[in-house]
């Protein structure tokens, strides 16, 4: 087995990319991945994609995505595994390479959600849920994490404020980032203030509907040495897990499975705990999940997630630097493109190019991402040592 | 790295099955799979699927299908690459199992097409091709196969009598298919007095709308003989291949560059030529898919496929055995499924269960999709030595 580094990051701007198609998405990310690492070639690609099915008709994003690149005749794969989708890609490309039987790999992680009606961004959103047994009866997104939302409050006594405070760190942060969706400063008055999406979920509360694409180049520690790459960021761990999609059919509720399996798993690879973590790239997809996150990592006690983030443990100088780019509710969420997104956050943190956000003394970083309300989980933990 | 070996395979009937959802069908084929490696669970699951998104609005199938299962908490990878999306699946749980980092894989092939419009299937169809520079235009699925099967009667002086004879075999195969769509004998003057799809492509010439699912399990060689699985079917090749998503971009028309490339790679891998394979299942989304693909293949010279088959050497007892069990036309072409239906029939060859359609001493097949009209494709060489 090959140690495996990540020799090239690119991202655009995330946002109502009203100019750009998905493939100019693609191209643009792809192209700084691979100037980024001084290669003009690879030998795969691995695409994450969650709604182009539905929202573009646009299937086939394998020979789609190397056709725009210029590519054509190399392999590629497409994935998809809702909020899942770009990690899950990255995670399957890290395999590859892992066994020697890629050299180099290209993960390109897509999304363009704002040309869509509010209409079809909910459809898409719930298609990660069973169509005959949870869509169908009308619930939406908003309407499952609102049902955790008020179960998480009543169970620990926690104050809506609290866990609302979770956007206002996540904005600040993304105040920072040039390529973040929402820079502007928010109080929790305005968060818990903002529209009810259901109740009581909040509009600021829940992620954002955007355009973008983030893209990777992974290789062999070797290869990248031979390149004369450094710092060398190392994937240390990376796993995935799954969960009963139905979320009243699992026995917790307010632990997600998925997210305890693949860390466990991914932690048992790196060889060290959770302890050792300087910062985290974790799924706010709501302001809960990203309570929830925390939580289900081990970065903090059951119930105690709430109060870790109203005390600062989440900021940039705190116990646990969390989302430091604004993660998906301050850098915004193209769905199938985010987990590659936090993946290229975690390796500008740990090649110190996070600018103002920078978490000092960045040695260890895990990405984390959850479809729907914890039906699947990925965990990547990646190191610069 | 491991050899990798077919432990079990499984599948659903083809056809309009009113009354399975996706997920009774994924049970179903699954089921039988792993009845029949004698297992009882795996370590993970690959999902081939190319419409459910489209059609069905169902996305994360990786969860859907494990869930189903009741296999939650085992990763799960959900790929789809059109009409490869099955055998994709494949190739990415044979590198996953080839490198040891996976012991045991479930593959599971789905589509339901049945319960759609015509219009929405065309819609589900076209989703392969690029949507800003070829679906906008309207051109359908069966328009692109018209342009290559014109092109090619032209270009190589071939009637389209002797094209349209590949469905008259694949019906003959399909006969004796107890899970075949299609077991009724047809003549010549059937195919081209069917209606016209798009000129001159008739509508018996084309693959058919479907519902199905196929599955099959992997594990490494050590570990079938430890269970003493026998006889012991190997994956002896495997690769797959892009090419420019639009037709008119190649420099060739008349032969797929995916193919072609992918087709070396396994071979280079199995180290032997087309001369040792004993049978082929191969893409004959339309009747001129069939043709070019034995040539692509290598069975048959350029512009001689056609000859091939009216001279019946791709029947039973022919040269180069064909889609011995129907193929997308007999046997039905449940999309994202079929490549999986290949692998399957391929199984049941190399084991001497393929009953009245058994080919003698069938030692190594080969199997073939294409997405569209030769964007992407697998080549998978199977052998039982």
């Amino acid at each position: 087995m090959h140690r495996v580094a990540v020799i090239g990051v690119g991202c655009t701007r995330v946002g109502e990319l009203w100019d750009k198609s998905l493939k100019d998405l693609i191209v643009e990310s792809a192209t700084k991945a691979l100037d980024d690492a001084g290669i003009d070639k690879v030998d795969i690609v691995y695409v994450g994609n969650a709604y182009s099915k539905i929202l573009q008709t646009q299937g086939n994003l394998g020979s789609f995505t190397v056709d725009s690149l210029g590519f054509e005749g190399i392999p590629a794969v497409s994935i998809e595994a809702a909020d899942c989708s770009g990690s899950l890609a990255f995670h399957e490309a890290y395999k590859a390479v892992r066994s020697g039987l890629v050299g180099k790999a290209l993960v390109v992680g897509v999304e363009k959600m704002s040309d869509s009606s509010p209409e079809e961004v909910a459809k898409a959103l719930m298609s990660c849920e069973d169509q005959d047994y949870v869509a169908f009866t009308g619930v939406t997104q908003p309407g499952l994490h609102a049902l955790v939302l008020r179960l998480y409050m009543e169970t620990f006594k926690v104050k809506h404020e609290e866990i609302a405070e979770f956007t206002v760190k996540a904005h600040k942060n993304a105040s920072n980032n040039p390529y973040a969706q929402f820079k502007n400063p928010l109080k929790v008055e305005d968060v818990l203030r903002s529209p009810i999406l259901a109740d009581p979920l909040r509009l600021l509360e829940y992620t954002t509907v955007a355009d973008g694409s983030a893209a990777l180049v992974l290789c062999s520690i070797e290869e990248a040495e031979k390149m004369g790459k450094k710092p060398v960021v190392e994937v240390l761990g990376s796993a995935s897990a799954t969960d009963k999609l139905y979320l009243p059919e699992r026995i917790g509720k307010l632990s997600f499975n998925a997210t305890r399996e693949a860390a466990k798993k991914a932690f048992e690879e790196a060889k060290f705990s959770v302890d050792k973590v300087n910062f985290v790239e974790t799924h706010d997809s709501s302001t809960i999940m990203g309570v929830i996150s925390l939580e289900d990592l081990g970065f903090v006690g059951k119930g105690r997630g709430a109060s870790l983030v109203v005390e600062g443990g989440i900021e940039i100088d705190g116990k646990i630097p969390t989302n430091t780019m604004g993660g998906s509710k301050g850098r915004g969420n193209p769905v199938g493109a985010t987990g590659v997104y936090q993946l290229v956050e975690a390796v500008l943190q740990l090649r110190g190019e996070a600018g103002k956000n920078q978490v000092k003394d960045a040695k260890i970083g895990l990405t984390h991402t959850i479809a729907g309300v914890g039906n699947f989980a990925t965990v990547n933990i990646l190191g610069c040592l």
